[in-house]
């Protein structure tokens, strides 16, 4: 992990000359490789240990993916060098979440009963987009190591989301995220070291947060298996469960009220959590963003409990539990389920699908809108307003102390006419597979947002993927990837002028 | 209405003081009130001639809403100046729609089997916004007159559209319509009168449009009365019918074809037929609007034809015919049906669904996002793409040959968001309502896009809004109205701050 986060802090040290040498890009996607490969073998002993043939599977993916790695770093001849070019960067982000999701699907490939290629792929690129689709059914009956896999590669990609959220993309300036540029940092963000060291907290901060989730869980009445690996997809806000009923199979609210807490926390830009270990001081949080997510929350949890709690065969403290659960389920991205919330009435899936939009804070493993575009959007639209009624006098909105100058409400408004442009022709391309009205857009809007179960009787929270045609599967692996790498990156790879 | 397009025209002499005379807004309404009184005579006149008891209504409401208009000309005591500040613009704006609908709607509450004040209010103001929205029934068995008055409302709604996307909005700067102001319009446009004779000529075009269509009508087949009442909500883009079947009542495909071609005709700007007869020239329409919006629809009907034409039992023919109607009518927000399009299948509702979004071009009587605004959203995502690869090249988009300047920007920005919050917040409203996902969802975008015909089982193409509960029909209401006046007319009166 180190490493990885050594060389992704070096990016900073950046040059934005449109030049690519793929020596450096290799180096990387290797390093990366090897680490994939390093993380294959707690799979392999588990299986080990439950005396499953299933290690072998594990053993020789590391075993091919690990050459494959080695290769990569020694064919770039140790050029490395501790500089990043522009193009570099952006071919860097979208390439290493298409290669390791490649990799990551070799062991659903060779398993017993062995998934057919298009079902890895996309198990694994749900995986490690942190979206949580799953195509597999019978979970329960599943070998451990499978299912620790599916939650490692989880938990990886989680941590990538906040690399790249902190270093990648407020230096590619993807949809208004130079806000975040440490460059322009004010003094409030003084005391913080350099990136390489920001690298290292951030991973020891996820991991503290992993093992304290994981910790909870069990105090809370999780056996250790099941406490760990649900541990690695809260704090991913990424949603496999080990068991078909995701935490429907958890009868104790202990444990229900362990994920809201968790699932809240993860919502948050984890950097926040280095800064307020650094001062001592929850001050930290006093934040923006994170007042406007948290009054969003309140205000959601607290009208949908007061509205499931007037029917009389459901008690207050049920609705809390339920709505808290499921309703933060998808808000944070997660995409867990405790029961079958669209059963709750009309108004509850008109609700949820609007919830599926919102997502978390950024720099947090959430994917959506995240909340700081919707502040944009709001602070934009309230400022606009009042130019409307007074032309002559200069109103600046600001966020976070800084000005939302016209690159960065552009940057938004692209991201938005790009995000709304891609759920309708998603939506429109799914239905062109029969797939109903409520599928295809929830199902679009659920893999654009990375979030995991849509509506509707096909993928529902009470169902899986598995079922869907090859073709809207290969749409929905693509919609995951398009979402998570926040569109832009990919539009500009495959934009011609990149490549002369 | 040379004397109300007189009055808009003055606007145009406008002074930007934040000060409200309310003389000067009664004055102008007054007289939008006489006007709407001399519109109320055909209807009895017909119904008269029909020998009719319900001419009574007609002539009965002309008295009250002439009686009221008067008063409020003369309250004003001849304070009429030919100047209208910011604000003044806004408040008359706004009230003008929600007045003239309401006093609309007094001969439906009065007619026989009148209808509740709900109802009453949801027909007029879906006829006054161009939506086209019914709660009737049985149309087929109604009096010549009622049915005359429906159009009629839509007819007038749709040259008040034309003239508040010529004059207020650009003034009042609403969603990007600063683009359209004619005081930075350059050379092309420096032919261009005098407002005050703008509106005259827009008035007569309006006219000429409406008597070609009902002639062509009349050739393909119609008889005069629907001839009529067809030209006023085809060339108003609002859809009422004469028939509960819309156009599934006339089998000849001329009449089809003569709807595709004056839907279209109408969903472009009418200042460019102005500018075509008085240059004489068809190369008015030569311009960046009209060709974005003439290729989308060349798209979406070609495609759309090509797949519903793969069906063994469909011929070219037919698909071109069904698909060139159907999707013209939902694209130019007319609402006509000739069918039940979300019977061809779900691909047809997944497409049909987004095509609820787009609208024609501005200064048409159009709803939607529009034209335009599409175009913005293209040329600013894909000038910030442009961008994001050479962070030090300045790159400026244009849109007909002015820049796309960050007020501009933010100002599309500030549509789309409030639009996409509307659909949200409407969509949630309607399905707390106790209506299903897919009518909540379209419903609220048919209304706030000014439609009609929604998706799904109670307000879809085949079926009308009278089942639906009150409350959701007042939540409608107001969405068709926030649409129509474009979200921030009424956000700012709505506004604490316009009232001090």
């Amino acid at each position: 992990m180190q490493s990885l986060t050594n060389q992704l802090g070096a990016m900073l040290n950046k040059r934005r000359a449109p030049i690519i040498e793929f020596n450096r890009v290799s180096f990387v996607i290797g390093i990366m490789l090897l680490v994939l490969t390093v993380f294959m073998f707690p799979p392999a002993v588990t299986d080990v240990i439950a005396d499953n043939p299933d290690w072998k599977v594990f053993a020789g993916s590391a075993f091919f993916t690990g050459f494959i790695g080695m290769m990569l770093v020694m064919m770039s001849r140790g050029r490395w060098s501790n500089e990043v070019s522009l193009k570099e960067g952006f071919l860097l982000t979208v390439l290493s979440w298409v290669v390791l999701a490649t990799f990551a699907a070799m062991p659903f490939v060779f398993l017993g009963g062995g998934l057919s290629l298009i079902d890895a792929w996309f198990e694994a690129v749900s995986g490690l987009t942190t979206t949580g689709s799953t195509v597999l059914s019978g979970l329960d009956d599943l070998p451990p190591g499978i299912l620790l896999w599916r939650s490692i590669i989880q938990w990886i990609g989680g941590i990538g989301i906040v690399v790249m959220a902190l270093i990648m993309l407020p230096f590619l300036k993807v949809g208004g995220m130079q806000l975040f540029q440490t460059e322009n940092s004010d003094r409030s963000d003084k005391f913080l070291p350099r990136a390489r060291e920001v690298m290292g907290l951030i991973a020891f901060t996820y991991v503290a947060l992993t093992t304290a989730c994981a910790i909870a869980y069990g105090v809370a009445g999780m056996n250790g298996f099941d406490a760990l690996n649900h541990a690695m997809t809260t704090v991913a806000t990424s949603g496999f469960s080990t068991h078909d009923a995701s935490f429907g199979y958890f009868k104790e609210p202990a444990i229900h009220i362990v994920a809201i807490v968790f699932m809240f926390a993860s919502s948050l830009p984890l950097v926040l959590y280095v800064k307020a270990v650094k001062t001592g001081s929850l001050s930290a949080f006093n934040d923006q963003q994170v007042r406007g997510f948290a009054k969003m929350v309140a205000v959601i949890l607290i009208g949908l409990t007061l509205w499931l709690a007037a029917r009389p065969e459901i008690s207050l403290g049920e609705a809390v539990l339920k709505v808290g659960f499921n309703a933060m389920s998808i808000i944070s991205t997660t995409g867990f389920a405790s029961e079958d919330y669209t059963a709750w009435g009309s108004g509850a899936v008109g609700t949820f699908f609007v919830l599926m939009f919102l997502g978390g804070c950024t720099g947090s493993t959430t994917g959506g809108i995240k909340a700081f575009r919707l502040q944009v959007m709001l602070l934009s639209s309230f400022n606009y307003l009042k130019q409307l009624m007074s032309p002559n006098r200069v109103v600046v909105a600001t966020y976070n102390g800084k000005q939302i100058t016209a690159d960065i409400a552009t940057s938004v408004l692209a991201y938005l006419s790009v995000m709304f442009a891609s759920v309708m022709m998603f939506t429109v391309a799914l239905s062109f597979f029969g797939l109903g009205f409520i599928t295809s857009l929830s199902g679009a809007l659920s893999a654009l947002a990375n979030i995991g179960p849509a509506l509707g009787p096909t993928i529902g929270p009470a169902f899986n993927y598995g079922g869907l045609p090859d073709g809207a599967k290969l749409i929905l692996i693509v919609g995951m990837l398009l979402g998570r790498l926040e569109f832009f990156t990919v539009l500009v790879i495959l934009n011609r002028d990149f490549w002369r």
